[in-house]
């Protein structure tokens, strides 16, 4: 640089030439970009549109229907040719690397030899009744057996029906009816909760075995005929479904680390969450058997009963003539450490390689997965075809891109969770975002999205550039025809975004990791379709020809979503600053700490008693919010030129959701560690804000040692109020 | 951009000015900077040299002067008064701020009133022989009560000598020499370990009590005069100390959270760590009156004697003809929720302020802190100044510096641990190195150093441009006599380098939150002086005086610790690769593995029968030392001009040691999370490396369920090898 300056002063003695040489020198100046920018504005917002513009609905079609022909159960070898596939098909769409990942986790299934049933002994030991030993498969395809994760067991016992097995419900039936379930096998019909809620809760009833069926109520639309006339279950239809109570902890044996070959493993009576009794699902063909025969009061109130020709008497037991009768349920599990296989895609990213967006989804099945998960699994092929077009044109985004096809999901989250634990180390520091691609139908209404308030305006921007798929809302944004079918309950000028629960592979990342995640999905309609999930639900007749016939015919649906869930990566990719808005945390913190607070003003004389006050969440929370404008203010000014500058204030931005984590996690489940967000201690599917707080409070009026429940509850607001207050100064300026 | 394109084309339509224009574009073009260096090569190294130039000894001397003329414990008015001055004086310095940050802790003070004795009691209940009430003071000085961290209480039994207290000193005399310590009280001799380790052994062998002595074997250097004509300990001396076994979780009612005003409180009964016998510390003079009436047997060897003119029997009890008499202890401690204060001053750095490197030391002392802590706090001082000058004179660093004066140390690191507390989210993303400034002098002899294996190679490249205080090493360099006089073991080509143990500030960084630490300070002669630590330790005799005549009378030693602490802080600061080698963390991975190794192959029939095998681990060691060699060849390849680019390999760097954390935490220490090193069990002031499987390990042949033991180990071993793997896969390619 020193030898450039003197050449510039030999110059300037030539004084006919010092203006055209001025000139020269700042043209020069002028000129020269002062960075690369490896996304030029223009190209940037052809990418957008191109990659959006690449992916069809006839892809997604034909990924459904190659995916689906066979059932994909985790660790089956036809799981594993699936992967291999998928693995294949990724390198050929231009991915820097597409590797599998295995691990040896617990499975567990149904002995072929000796499948599970209930029967009906008479007193003689005889079974009269015997519940099917299969679901009739739908025509083209074979006999699949109904496999649930269990120990094996044969109980008998007599009968009591506990409505939907929830808390509530259980309470109602000890504390009003003075039904006790001990030593009891329960029936509980499917619906509302997560299933292993529902053994949780039996187990700690004391119940000897819980049977499991599905309702009509729940489980048929009215005036909708069965599969395959329609979309309703069929009589014989019974819910697959792991039954762990997990709390995000993985493979059973690894709580924490991951299932590897040389991991410690506890033996499978050490394991995680198992439950310890039998769990047998059954169509409601065969419930009605059983419920028919019962005696003891009726049910207690319309909520109890479900829409078959019964009178859902609770028992124990059956009615007179057949009171000697009891029920027993034959339950035979091979339990057995088996290697699942995640494919793990790379697209590298070619200006902070080190900053990561996860998109991922699970590839396993129950049985051929024709809505879950292969209406999301189809999804990811077609977006990674898409990115992978791009990427093969000489575009690469800004940050990294990892797609995953997750292995045995609905063994409890294990390939996801596993993963996670192998890599947490640097996920934590360079994760910038999950976004799950589980099934992108459950319904054909409407939109329904579940993520961290980091993303609300992001999802409420790229929905409004994305074409409705819903019928008479043609040249309406999906944004229009969302908030108009499903507007926020607080505020009705939003469509509505929920919390997120557990109940998909998102669970580790934000729930144990505290990576900003989301998840976005077609559903049915909240207010009007009273059934539970979508009929078919974990079933055999969940096909690709439900899908084609009933739910999705023109594959719209499936494609609004892809281009959603494409979108959500690419911004989050590619934009400069990431592309979070943490206001909106601000204000959801503020209507958490204000619903926490109505709840326990319910019990306000205790509150005096035992000077319990919220003033510290509240204050840290308004404390939040102004970091919140004051770091979105400086964002403005930041200067863009300065890729330190902005880098500094894209960590802010990644390491908010990780503020919330509590390496100490909450009492008694100490790998869900957000304290915003857990899944319901009584329904995993659901989230629950100040999860913490919220349990402490849980039933507090029937704890036996009220100044020790309400120290806890101080406990748990001081965490939740520390916190928020640690999640503001990491927004504040940062020196 | 457009604009100024057009410009160049019409000019070129005027060939005689081309060659002009030509030349002054290339010139601009060439001479415009391409990134701002706020630290250009030679502002760099003048720096460096300035700001090593600029401390003086005569500085130090006079901070240790004016910081020692009162006794400065934690939540006195005094050590209040000394942080505003040191604010005070950090802001004239030039900081760009210093604060006041406070605490609510749980202290605990004599009891004015009712001071601390123990007493001989005759068969009537006679109080016959009391020890002391007060250390007599040095000259100048006024009175002051012995201080110990405890409850109330009043015991009275049998004597039992334990020697050290030591858990093997505990295991002779139970299972060699059949003597049970439940009910009675135990009388320790000071040393070898930290003394809540001894108070723990005690409770866990069923004392009622503990004494604590000072033996003049372990407190008085052969031919060396007690205090004040010389540096050894009078007879009247006894050693303050807190005595909690706290692993690491700070102010005893909050542990994990800071303890700010809206945290919530465990009772002082539910507290951590605080013993539930009375502890008492006495000078050998009592003591000695204590040991002479013992009877029992002899002391079993000659390790379990001191050096008094007793016979140092075991006990129970006293001699025949006192057999009746009883020792009582009155110890009536007044605990208080204090308000405690640290400084937090900070130098914002110019490149990246969003990396921090913490230079922190204690400012409370047990009396007047003549060595402890102000040999490192007058350090500390010089320190700052230093940095203020080159900052007021236009230089600031690349990174931000935190200068810290932690309070309540002495009281089990409060201080410091619940700044890290309150801090824990932006320091665990943002935290680079952790430089401790306790005592600067521990001894004259030579250097000591205990760190990360990461600073390493900085510590011996920066010890060899200091040159040596030492007398008879004119002209060498600190490492030149460092190296002769304190070879490493392992390999006497480099000076020996210690693991970091506990029983200072920088527990929490480094055991908690995995943020590369160091300290290092001048020692005596490990090999000859077999005294504990320097005779009159946490005694009223560790004044200036002490340091001045005895220890350090040109105070070259604590500049060249000034000069050897502030460097470190210096280049961590500006360097612009953080000057970390992970190279040497293989290595030192290697030796502990082979030495854990080495204590499992005692057991080689149970490693057989147990199936236990180390493979994993060794195979993570050695993938983590082929990772971090590749990472060192691209390190250098990097491109030193893209900010990018370096910042991406800087963070690989500063999360190394964060990688070594398991939030999980250490079988029963949940606040000790890193894997590779914590304290030692058994010692809080030593550093275990491998330390779940060391403690799984441990006295394993005398446990009742070898299986489940053994399981132990091998989840421990199992554990370690994913935690150094995961570590491993850090330092890998980003993408």
């Amino acid at each position: 640089m020193a030898r450039s300056k003197a050449t510039v002063c030999t110059w300037l003695y030539c004084p006919g030439l010092l203006g055209c040489f001025l000139l020269g020198f700042l043209a020069g100046w002028f000129t020269k970009p002062i960075e690369k920018t490896p996304n030029s504005s223009d190209v940037y917002q052809n990418v957008r549109q191109r990659l959006v513009a690449e992916m069809k609905a006839e892809n997604i079609k034909q990924f459904l229907r190659t995916f689906t022909r066979l059932p994909h159960v985790a660790g089956t070898e036809q799981n594993l040719l699936l992967a291999k596939q998928i693995q294949d098909q990724w390198k050929e769409f231009g991915l820097d690397s597409a590797e599998l990942v295995h691990y040896d986790v617990l499975l567990s299934y149904p002995n072929e030899k000796q499948p599970n049933y209930i029967s009906v002994i008479d007193d003689q030991g005889n079974e009269i009744f015997n519940t099917s030993l299969f679901e009739p498969p739908p025509q083209g395809y074979e006999n699949v057996t109904v496999a649930m994760k269990l120990l094996s067991f044969s109980v008998q016992a007599d009968l009591v029906y506990v409505n939907y097995g929830r808390t509530e419900d259980f309470f109602k039936l000890e504390r009003e009816m003075g039904i006790n379930c001990t030593g009891k096998i329960v029936i509980a019909r499917y619906g509302k909760i997560f299933r292993g809620n529902k053994v949780r809760n039996a187990v700690l009833a004391g119940a000897q075995g819980i049977i499991l069926y599905s309702d009509p109520a729940d489980y048929c639309a009215p005036g909708v005929s069965a599969y395959p006339d329609g979309w309703n279950l069929p009589s014989s239809g019974a819910q697959r479904g792991n039954v762990l109570n997990l709390n995000g902890a993985g493979d059973p044996l690894t709580p924490g680390y991951p299932a590897k070959e040389y991991t410690f493993r506890y033996k499978v009576n050490e394991g995680v969450g198992i439950p310890k009794i039998p769990v047998h699902p059954i169509g409601y063909h065969d419930a009605e058997v059983l419920l028919r025969a019962m005696r003891g009061p009726a049910a207690p109130d319309s909520n109890w009963k479900g829409s078959l020709n019964v009178s859902y008497n609770i028992g124990p037991g059956f009615t007179d003539n057949s009171s000697t009768r009891k029920v027993r349920m034959h339950v035979h599990m091979n339990n057995r450490i088996t290697r699942i296989y995640n494919v793990i895609g790379i697209l590298r990213g070619a200006v902070e390689p080190d900053r990561y967006i996860i998109f991922g989804g699970h590839r396993d099945s129950w049985v051929f997965g024709g809505i879950d998960p292969t209406t999301g699994a189809a999804i990811l092929q077609e977006v990674v075809r898409s990115f992978g077009k791009m990427k093969m044109e000489g575009w690469r985004p800004k940050r990294t891109i990892i797609f995953a096809s997750w292995d045995a999901e609905e063994f409890g989250l294990l390939g996801s969770t596993e993963w996670a634990e192998e890599n947490v180390r640097v996920l934590q520091e360079r994760a910038v975002a999950y976004i799950n691609t589980d099934s992108s139908i459950e319904g054909n209404y409407t939109l329904r999205v579940d993520c961290t308030p980091l993303l609300y305006k992001l999802v409420y921007n790229l929905t409004k550039e994305i074409l409705s798929p819903d019928e008479g809302y043609e040249n309406k944004s999906l944004y229009e025809s969302w908030l108009e079918k499903d507007p926020a309950t607080e505020n009705n000028s939003y469509p509505r975004i929920n919390k997120l629960g557990s109940g998909s592979d998102f669970e580790a990342y934000f729930q144990r990791l505290g990576i900003a995640s989301g998840r976005v999905r077609y559903t049915k309609n909240r207010k009007a379709d009273k059934f539970s999930n979508y009929p078919v639900y974990h079933t055999v007749y969940e096909t690709f020809e439900i899908v084609e016939k009933f739910y999705d015919p023109t594959f719209k649906k499936q494609l609004a979503i892809a281009q959603l869930r494409g979108k959500l990566v690419y911004e989050l990719a590619d934009s400069r600053v990431i592309p979070f808005d943490c206001r909106d945390y601000g204000e959801a913190l503020k209507g958490y700490s204000n619903r926490i607070y109505k709840l326990a003003k319910k019990h306000e004389e205790q509150l005096k008693t035992y000077k319990v006050s919220f003033d510290p969440l509240f204050s840290a929370v308004v404390n939040f919010s102004k970091a919140a404008a004051e770091f979105h203010r400086r964002l403005e000014q930041v200067d863009k030129k300065n890729p330190i500058a902005v880098r500094i204030m894209n960590d802010q931005l990644m390491f908010i959701e990780r503020a919330f984590i509590d390496p100490l996690g909450l009492p008694g489940r100490k790998f869900y560690r957000h304290v915003i967000f857990a899944p319901s201690s009584h329904n995993k599917y659901a989230g629950e804000s100040f999860p913490g707080i919220y349990d402490a409070m849980f039933d507090i009026e029937n704890k036996a040692d009220q100044h020790k429940a309400w120290e806890e509850v101080k406990r748990q607001i001081s965490i939740a109020a520390f916190t928020v207050q640690a999640a503001a100064a990491t927004l504040k300026q940062v020196a």
